[in-house]
């Protein structure tokens, strides 16, 4: 059975639109999903964007068997008001229930895996939600529901290339004093394990970049490849798993460059994304490892700027659905 | 006339074999060089890797005309000792030698461009140069050679994008402070000049990326956007030149994104180089702007890993060759 829970995300942003349009853009091969939503928000936001998509609320167990027809709801029991780039705070605890919904479903196995929809986390926040992203709220969901510690790790992957940032949402200037050997240590086996277990990758290539420019050139740039980076891969390798670097950055992502590497390990926020969104701008996906079940979700914002414009793009979620369904699959 | 004037490099490097490779791959429509170099060694060098190629030595005024059926070379004076893969710093003074006479065959109006071949610092500074990189060569060059004040910049060009690091070899954890307002503007004051002067853009469009995730995400992630670089864009803006940001970095690099500029200034190293490697990653070029001439150089070292292998790619070169002739076209 593959039944992905998809929740709705900020209902003020392009998430129903990209939802509407991936059911419409189906195929044989694509995987059902079961968006737990308002749906009578979602036909009225759907009629207003010309978006022809009938709803169906139907219990999890029926999802599947009506997807081919119907884009299937599995109701929130909120009301939701929020208007097209209105983020509304009224709509936030809707939005925080669908994403529990969506993961409760996943730990009852009556969905193999959890995508997620955009979310504004300054409107989350105003309702007291205190996690920074979705990302660390899995960990939370992880020991609520699954009984299990998580350690969320978050990976960026498309078909070019797979990269995972060990510091995220920090100053650039903090990221030299927040790279240890313990980070990469702790990344990079969440990292090796869950490569084999949902990417089954036998022993999968971990590549490591430098922080500094040329991987600081012997500590003529800068000293933490010796001091810090060089040490974790050392003891990674130690443990058996196949780790090289560090690399100097500016030639790891190449075309002939990653062909030698499964996923890469990146020291900073752009230095994950920079090549990533270069390379798939559309086609990225955000999927977080170190959880006792799948998550992925589209690699792209609520774009409150373009809500309800209709020329939101639904191959990121798309990507995302198939790759939740992909991973699922390896249990 | 377009006659360009080729540095060396070290001759232990693969700077001998890409100009080979180059000029064996030459069309009607090549820019013709004259390499500063000494004969006999490059004739010894390309007999060993099975490069044919017929090398005379001319004065410049005949190197064009020859070009279509022999590498021209202008003799360095100097006997040259170096092995593939081994540099020997009694070669130099030779290299240096070669880098200053291409730029006095320009300064003389000799030769339209200078292009230099990788160098080793390591090597030149066991000789007492005194410059961190060929880049600060060339302004010592310019007040030498045409009486000029320059302010060197590194741009690293290639068909899909243009790029300059603001900051360049420095460790990651200085570049917070070494951005500032004085050295956007006085980068981007180049950059414009330049793009209009050598690039022919009229009214260059120039993009500036953030330092930090999301471009700080208005200040909850760094505050460099707003106290330093915003700032130096409306600055740069007064003084009629077409500056946009500070953009999210990760979102600047994909196709459409380059479409909306022609150059974008990037506050370190990897910001600039992980984007443009990796989508060009054997036909960059570096560039130097700021200067009283046109002085191109291809985009990788002297690799003394593969010299001798016959392996060396001269696409860098031929497009660096190819973008110094189109500079100086322009004056």
């Amino acid at each position: 059975m593959t039944l992905l829970a998809l929740s709705r995300g900020d209902p003020s942003g392009i998430g129903l639109e990209v939802a509407c349009k991936a059911w419409l853009a189906r195929g044989e091969t694509s995987p059902p999903f079961l968006l737990v939503d308002d749906a009578a928000h979602c036909r009225r936001q759907a009629a207003a964007r010309g978006l022809d998509v009938p709803f169906v609320e139907v219990a999890p167990s029926a999802a599947a068997a009506c997807f081919a027809h119907a884009l299937p709801v599995l109701p929130l029991g909120m009301a939701t008001r929020g208007l097209p780039g209105r983020p509304d705070s009224a709509d936030a605890q809707g939005t925080i229930r669908s994403i529990e919904i969506g993961a409760e479903l996943v730990a009852r196995g009556e969905a193999s895996a959890l995508v997620t929809l955009p979310v504004s986390k300054e409107v989350l926040h105003r309702v007291g939600y205190p996690y920074p992203g979705q990302t660390e709220f899995m960990g939370d969901l992880s020991a609520r529901l699954f009984g299990a510690t998580a350690t969320p790790v978050m990976l960026l992957w498309s078909e070019a290339l797979a990269v995972v940032p060990a510091t995220i949402h920090v100053p650039l200037a903090e990221v030299p004093r927040l790279v240890s050997v313990d980070l990469i240590l702790a990344t990079g086996r969440v990292v090796a394990h869950d490569m084999t277990r949902r990417f089954g990758l036998l022993c999968p290539r971990i590549a490591v970049p430098g922080l500094n420019p040329h991987a600081g050139e012997g500590a003529n740039i800068g000293g933490e490849e010796i001091a810090v980076i060089a040490p974790a891969i050392a003891r990674l390798r130690a443990e058996g798993h196949d780790v090289t670097g560090p690399h100097p950055a500016d030639t790891l992502f190449h075309a002939a460059a990653r062909r030698r590497y499964d996923v890469a390990i990146a020291m900073y926020h752009d230095q994950a994304l920079v090549p990533i969104k270069t390379l798939a701008f559309d086609t990225g996906v955000n999927c977080t490892l170190g959880l006792p079940f799948v998550r992925t979700s589209p690699d792209h914002g609520t774009a409150f700027d373009i809500a309800g414009r209709g020329i939101a793009q639904p191959e990121s979620l798309a990507a995302a659905l198939r790759l939740a369904a992909r991973l699922s699959r390896n249990g």
